[in-house]
């Protein structure tokens, strides 16, 4: 039987490490939401620095507590600075997240993201779409190459990605973290669903991108599936806690950030979610 | 006679279309604003991608209902990316909205805004200095090539811009959008002027920018004078709702956003227009 | 003896010029922050112009009334952007401002900021640690090269930055910022102290940077020492006020450009601040 006192508290350790130690995470991330992102690591008490090249992504691979790789918008050099980052992380047994944006569209996105494979993302984190079609480039159950993927929105729910989820977290021995209206964390065997959220973060652009960002402060402070728990749980009470007080998205954005930054450790550890065993 | 009621029919008609099915709409666009960008695209009801690399640009191109091209801030892959998602635009019918930012400096910008002018861009939006500027550099009448452009600020006037503007847009067979304290949108036959809007707009970086991606949307559900036409309607509504309502440019940002949000149908067909003939 | 009321007038006149002609700045920053240091620079009642492209910063260099330059987030253009617009600054004698981000990571980081010595930036701006290992890096009294830089952030108190900053401002003849809880800015025989500020800073991403912008506006106007200070008094001043009536860093970045935006030059001259000789 799972014991949920035990991962509540897990949640509690995770968000007072960060409180207190305040960790620094790399980002590699696209200039969209890359502003967000910041602020959104910076609100739960990480320190955030972003960069392009590939000796400085070494160098802060090597230097952060967690990495975290958003394949958005990508650059001619990024051909050789994912790769030799995500490489650089591997061997140094450095966690990272992955955030396979768009999986399916351009050349060197796929290229990029059949060779992470090699290097075991501690957290891949997307919505459903993003995870089968993951799922499906890597060859493994439940994925679909012919993704249904549209930009950064999911047009598959989140229970149909359950399959591929657990087949990506057994390939990488982490977690896989699956974003929807419920979402799903799983690490292979346990499976747990967090809820609350807000419907204005489809409404703003980067609260996934963020929320990336967000599980790699926690992996800094915790195993891939508690971090990825743990962000789900701030993302989704901060975001419910906005939307009550605000009229539109661009209200949301800024108390969204307050929300984050004003969560507390037992708030966060007994946000509502359920667990089971897969 | 000019029949107005015609037109506030279809603006309804692109408002509730847009809302209603949330079109995809790719961006190439500057780095500054990239958020605002995509934020104000998000919050009148359409979804947004942006891209970097050539191959994803010309698929980004065919995908999506429309496309945003902003030569603000130009990377030394655009050399390649942005003629041909122009291209691809072109050979596919797609509707495309053009944005001349800063039209003079710097040889690239110059070299591939000649280049546009073979793929007649459905809508080219930008302020009287860059509209004449852009006539200049295409010979057409109206246009002076020693232009007065000064970085994103405009050192025309809108009325002193009609000659190049009507000139533009029978050029490319679309529209034309000279944005100012009144609104000019042309499609070289008809000339319409569009009220409201805020002092704020020049205090916050991007309101061009979003303006020209929020035309995109329309132009996804409507034809290019619609689109620009809805497109100027709802920022002229929400730009003044949003002044009403704050003391300084950082909420306005955020009241912008909210106000374009929940501007109605309605309210964006019947917000003040003149029209007439050229 | 020090006349401050000397100072306090040309801080006023630096002040109403900036807010009666609106001088465009040019930029050339990273990308997570670029969005703020152009909405900073407006508020304060500047214009805005950022590039990436080496003839575009030669441009921007001769027609801006003073130039920001940000080494935060390195593309491999800047490889030959940055030497040449910093050239073009200093043979046009033109006022610029170096932002020394992250001084010591990444090969290209270390060459640029070798060559900037030579082009004499008007203002530095860093935190302690950023201070200290430039000043190491130029070989100049008070630096250490083995600096202890974490990202952005400052491990090192500003005081313990006072000989480097001393030497620095020495170096080039022109000031240097550093950036704190109290800031000091010297012009190498003078030393200032200006207060205020807020705790939130810390907690948004960009603070600092849209700080060396907003310099950079004023700069446009004045000495680099009244520069400087000024830009301090305002920064300390905004950051205040928005600190007293917010609750989290979502809503602390717009109300701090609201009171940016607000602040009159008579409340800006007059913040508090200490002077002695060095």
């Amino acid at each position: 039987m799972i014991n949920k006192k035990i991962i509540e508290n897990q949640i509690l350790q995770a968000v007072e490490m960060v409180k207190k130690t305040n960790p620094m995470v790399g980002s590699i991330t696209n200039s969209v939401t890359i502003n967000l992102v910041a602020n959104a690591q910076l609100a739960v008490g990480g320190a955030a620095a972003m960069v392009y090249l590939p000796d400085e992504g070494e160098f802060l691979a090597r230097a952060s507590g967690a990495t975290y790789i958003n394949v958005g918008t990508l650059l001619p050099i990024y051909e050789e600075t994912l790769p030799r980052t995500a490489k650089a992380l591997y061997e140094a047994e450095k966690p990272w997240v992955l955030d396979p944006v768009a999986v399916g569209i351009g050349e060197l996105r796929t290229k990029l993201l059949m060779q992470f494979k090699e290097y075991k993302p501690s957290v891949i984190k997307g919505n459903a779409s993003e995870i089968i079609a993951l799922a499906g480039l890597w060859n493994l159950e439940g994925g679909i190459e012919e993704s249904k993927v549209r930009g950064v929105d999911s047009t598959d729910a989140v229970s149909s990605a359950r399959t591929a989820a657990v087949a990506l977290a057994k390939c990488t021995g982490g977690a896989v973290f699956v974003s929807g209206e419920t979402d799903l964390i799983t690490d292979g065997s346990l499976v747990a669903f967090s809820h609350g959220g807000s419907h204005f973060f489809e409404k703003i652009t980067g609260a996934g991108c963020s929320l990336g960002g967000v599980v790699a402060v926690y992996l800094s402070a915790a195993s891939p599936f508690i971090a990825a728990l743990t962000a789900a749980a701030v993302y989704n009470l901060a975001g419910k806690r906005a939307e009550d007080k605000v009229e539109g998205p661009g209200h949301f954005q800024s108390q969204f950030l307050d929300e984050l930054y004003k969560a507390t450790a037992e708030e966060i550890a007994y946000n509502k979610f359920e667990i089971e065993e897969e």
